[in-house]
């Protein structure tokens, strides 16, 4: 019945490590960082009595054999601290080892004991006996001055002399050196960090419609036309130009105008609505130009330092050519009909949903696998995806980490507004960026609420939102309502509150706030129509939103710095913030008046100290967006703000101290 | 390079089941739980898509084949829930299953399609399918009547009559007796719950030095004398009786009074310096008695409804048996003898620690072991560890599961005052009880912020307090300075905030106040010499703390109720908080002023709606304590307790209704 203790042996590490931190669900998904981040790994490691422990973080490269190791230090009551840098993209793991520190804690009870006055003859023995025991696991020169100090300890001299040599910090450095590690315990899981490139944390995002940017009205714009678009967009300051689907459009049961079930003759349909006689996913619409046009397309955004990101749209117009060739991949109905795409009691009848789980799901797998492959042959490192959250789970992290096992540099956005367990599953699956609620998050509770959500553990460590002002298929009644102050609002609110953000334009920048009525849906949406734009309309932001772009360039706070801190202001339509650099450098201040209407005053009360600014004397303020320079003074400072002339701040703070605390979340 | 998807294939469940609580470190440890409590599991459940879920929690008795079922229900988004009852001592398992309802989904899809007005011949086809699936699951009974409703779903009847049908309760109930669960997903690990009787988690315990127990003053007390104690603690209401080690006493080293370094010839010594020429720890201390004495002590004891809880100090006095048959279990020097117990600069020099580790540990923990069933032998189903915090806990996890295995009813009581993380960490290894931080937590800010901390997850689901009020080793200031009031006050908080609580009696009940001048040691303590007491001793507090654990035996709230909820008071010398039974049946509600000098006065704020009590009319508030009865009126009532008569009240409320929310922890 009973069982001899063999199994729990006391070759059973002594010491527990508990609590690793950062993981996600016990190691079942990794954590994310970009390179140049940090990965700072807590725990809390203790064993039975008064013995010192020592700890170590181990690190290496996925796939490497060799460990290297970063020591961990004691920073409150058992609880461990230690940070690595990660350096290259890819994959990496990490782990904690920790043992019992015979040496340590044989030189602080002798120093105990010898300050007691106690006789510590048969300690030093004891001591010499472990420095012995080091120099055997020393390699040989090592060994030789470590057994020499053996020997001096247990020999003739006066134990007080003796004593001197033991508690010398040389001695317990050069043991420590060699530690038994013959019984370390090590935590149970090897955790891994998905270390991406630094796109994947931040960027401006612009999103546009190549078929409207024709410089003639009427005419079905191509990617030559969009070229001058590219040069416009970089003007303004983005890094990546987003494409709806560029594929050829189905025309059975194809949308008219404003998403009426029927088109006409020359409506051009829904680009979501993908494949037609001229090919599937990997074809380009015909109106658009060819495969050497987008080619051509994407080198002009290369030279131009923009990204080209596609989207992903995982389904079929009924003239798709899969739809003829591998029936076998579509839901069938009885009467042998293929099921289109409903949520009922809406129908998408453009539309054949994938059956992702049909019984030749490997060969659509590996044919969906092959249509990113193929894009990024043409230059397309960056994907967002369409409507992640109605497709398995298992399909996408499949899909993510084999396109990365050849591309660790591909970039993947979750386009998925549902509930926010699936939303952040898709990420912990592995989307580098995903979609926010953030046009949903207008009043200051709810922004700030959502941003401290987002920017603590655990969703800081896997979630990267990206914070989109507007999108086609979301004009939020601030941007209907709030005119162009809405717009300057939002977008400055985006630019400095994530790493990511974008827009949809040139709606965005042209304050386009014509709503389909009742509805977010744009009036005469580019999704179903060719829009014709006028750049220059009276009224854009476009030069404001060039200058944002311009500060978040120069100021790193806003892009790779820690999360916002929220500042009290004694009005609910003012809200205040400020991000620092990890190091604690650099640090912006934003003010923002959230009423597009009407000018708002209030103090707002700024944590001086960790800004590093003077309590007593006055200090500088710079607007970086009005270009006003304001001189404050102490924590409470006035700010009043019209909506028409300039509805926000963005302060550069001039002198700023390190602090350590700020960035518990972030290094 | 790349790999065929086979390895994630659509066979993986399409269901995610995330953060199923309670659970202790992912699973490495189990819950606790005593009979007749419930486990309320809960968990995040999500798919892709809109498809509906069931989820049933898997319950066994560790070492079954067969699982129950309990079905889960949907109480937020994702949110799923369902308890289960435990009713056997032992270990009892639990999982997680979910998987998608497809015949729910596709009826849910239906009744919208059909209100839509849409055809929806093709999907009762559909449906017809599912239902012929779900039969071909079924045993025959259940398949002929589900196939023939298959047949009438596909027959040729109007489509609005076979909608009816196929929306009817009935036949949702019937297909989903017969789920296709062939892609279910299971929560990856199997968890435990470690179920122990009704004393793990509530008793009043005494604890007594025998050798004190002589009717005359001078001479050592017996276990014959100790017998007269067990009337006297039963009638005070105890549940346990601890005694402090009964074995032979060393000589060598043997500490004299008031813990001073050589006793005279007839100073007892300390009992926990284990082992003499007489015997080691399965013997007895001659001058209590012999084995059959102790055998009558526990049958005298359980014929009063008392049971007896033994010191296990694993550790040895220089005169042990041990030491002479089994150096090679100690710590030696280099100079050949064995190391006595210190935590420099303080030396234990009549005790030998044991060491735990050393080559022959494998006899070393079974002759442990055997100590324990040794005992277990005579009658003793408690045992309070004496620092446990100083061995190893693999020692302490083996231990406590080897006696289980064949005495499940065992509780074992940690006496480890150290870090928390390790205290925490002995309960999760195994312990059923823990002493606390209560002797040092005296204001009323401190008491509830710790009682918060103990009564919610994760503590709550491992960690039982046993809150006393005293100890040999703790006479807190409060209690040297307090007088009578104050020895009321603490014991009032302790019977009635923590299941299970103790005195050190006499000391306590007679209000001994004399430390050890700057400690809080007893001066004269019982560790190192025999005291004689004058149990009718005026002044003493035996008949208040009888009337405590009378009020505990009648209101089950304070015993196996819920945690309390702290109440506001205008006056922070004035404590209140309320307890209610799992069902809300009963509450009690007690107020304590902790000011043991002066009478306070303020007002209370009664969760009224919560508790049941009428908002409008007055209601009436019975002191168990003092017996006086008022009449309160709304939610915030006058309270003024003066500590020379009574420094606490304790209500039972009247009328009580239920509210789930109550005991969200606690069900």
């Amino acid at each position: 019945m009973t069982k001899d203790p063999e199994e729990r042996s006391p070759s059973l590490p002594r010491v527990v490590i508990e609590d690793v931190e950062p993981q996600i669900d016990a190691g079942r998904f990794p954590i994310k960082r970009v390179i140049g981040e940090r990965v700072r790994v807590s725990a809390r490691i203790f064993t039975e009595g008064h013995d010192l422990l020592a700890a170590v973080v181990r690190v290496r490269q996925a796939g490497d054999e060799a460990w290297q190791e970063i020591p961990m230090r004691e920073e409150a009551h058992d609880c461990w601290e230690a940070a690595f840098p990660v350096e290259r993209v890819g994959r990496c793991e990490y782990t904690v080892e920790a043992w019992v520190d015979g040496f340590g804690s044989w030189r602080e009870r002798l120093a105990k004991k010898h300050e007691a006055g106690h006789d510590v003859g048969s300690e030093l023995l004891e001591g010499a006996e472990l420095v012995r025991q080091a120099a055997a696991r020393a390699p040989a020169t090592d060994a030789a001055w470590l057994d020499a100090q053996a020997v001096l300890l247990s020999g003739d001299a006066p134990a007080a002399s003796r004593v001197t040599l033991a508690l010398l910090e040389e001695l317990r450095d050069r043991v420590a050196e060699h530690p038994d590690r013959s019984r370390a315990a090590r935590h149970a899981r090897t955790l891994e960090v998905r270390v991406e490139r630094e796109r994947a944390r931040s960027g401006a995002w612009y999103e546009l419609f190549p078929r409207s940017c024709a410089p003639e009205p009427g005419r079905h714009g191509s990617f030559r036309d969009a070229e001058e678009y590219l040069a416009y967009a970089a003007e303004m300051g983005f890094d990546v130009i987003y494409l709806p689907p560029i594929h050829p459009i189905g025309r059975t049961n194809r949308k008219g105008p404003n998403n009426t079930p029927s088109a006409g003759e020359d409506d051009p349909g829904s680009p979501w609505a993908i494949g037609a006689e001229a090919g599937g996913h990997k074809a380009v619409h015909p109106q658009l130009g060819s495969l050497e046009d987008f080619d051509r397309f994407v080198q002009t955004a290369r030279d131009l330092h923009l990204e080209i990101a596609l989207d992903l749209a995982f389904q079929c117009s009924p003239d798709h050519p899969y739809v003829e060739k591998h029936p076998e991949w579509f839901y069938r109905r009885p009467d042998g009909t293929i099921h289109y795409a409903e949520n009922p009691p809406k129908k998408y009848e453009d539309i054949y949903p994938l059956n992702f789980e049909c019984e030749q799901w490997q060969e659509l797998w590996n044919e969906l696998r092959s249509v990113v492959l193929f894009w990024i042959d043409h230059g397309v490192e960056i994907f967002r995806v369409d409507n992640p959250h109605t497709k398995p789970f298992a399909f996408w992290e499949w899909l993510i980490r084999e396109v990365r096992e050849q591309h660790p540099e591909v970039i993947f956005l979750s386009e998925a507004f549902t509930r926010p367990t699936v939303m952040q599953y898709l990420a912990k699956a592995g989307f580098s960026q995903s979609y926010s609620y953030f046009t949903w998050r207008n009043t200051k509770w709810e922004l700030a609420e959502y941003v401290r959500q987002l920017t603590r553990p655990p969703l800081c460590d896997y979630l990267r939102p990206n914070f989109f002002a507007n999108t086609p298929d979301i004009l939020h009644e601030y941007l209907q309502t709030g005119r162009r102050a809405a717009f300057q609002i939002r977008v400055t609110l985006a630019a400095t509150l994530a790493g990511s953000y974008g827009i949809y334009g040139p709606a965005f920048e042209l304050c386009e706030a014509a709503a389909h009525p009742g509805s977010e849906e744009y009036q005469d949406s580019e999704k179903y129509q060719i829009r014709h734009w006028d750049l220059d309309q009276p009224g854009n932001v476009r030069d404001y939103i060039a200058r944002l772009n311009e500060i978040r360039r120069e100021n790193p706070a806003l892009t790779s710095g820690g999360p916002a801190s929220f500042y009290p202001v004694d009005n609910d339509d003012l809200i205040a913030y400020g991000r620092a650099t990890a190091d604690g450098d650099e640090a912006v201040v934003v003010v923002v008046n959230l009423n597009p209407y009407h000018t708002q005053a209030g103090w707002v009360d700024l944590p001086i100290e960790e800004l590093g600014l003077d309590a007593v004397q006055p200090y500088q303020m710079d607007d970086l967006l009005g270009g006003a320079r304001y001189l404050w003074h102490g924590r409470r400072n006035y700010v009043a703000l019209d909506p028409a002339s300039a509805p926000a701040h963005i302060f550069r703070v001039r002198r700023r101290i390190r602090t350590e605390r700020d960035f518990d979340y972030f290094l």
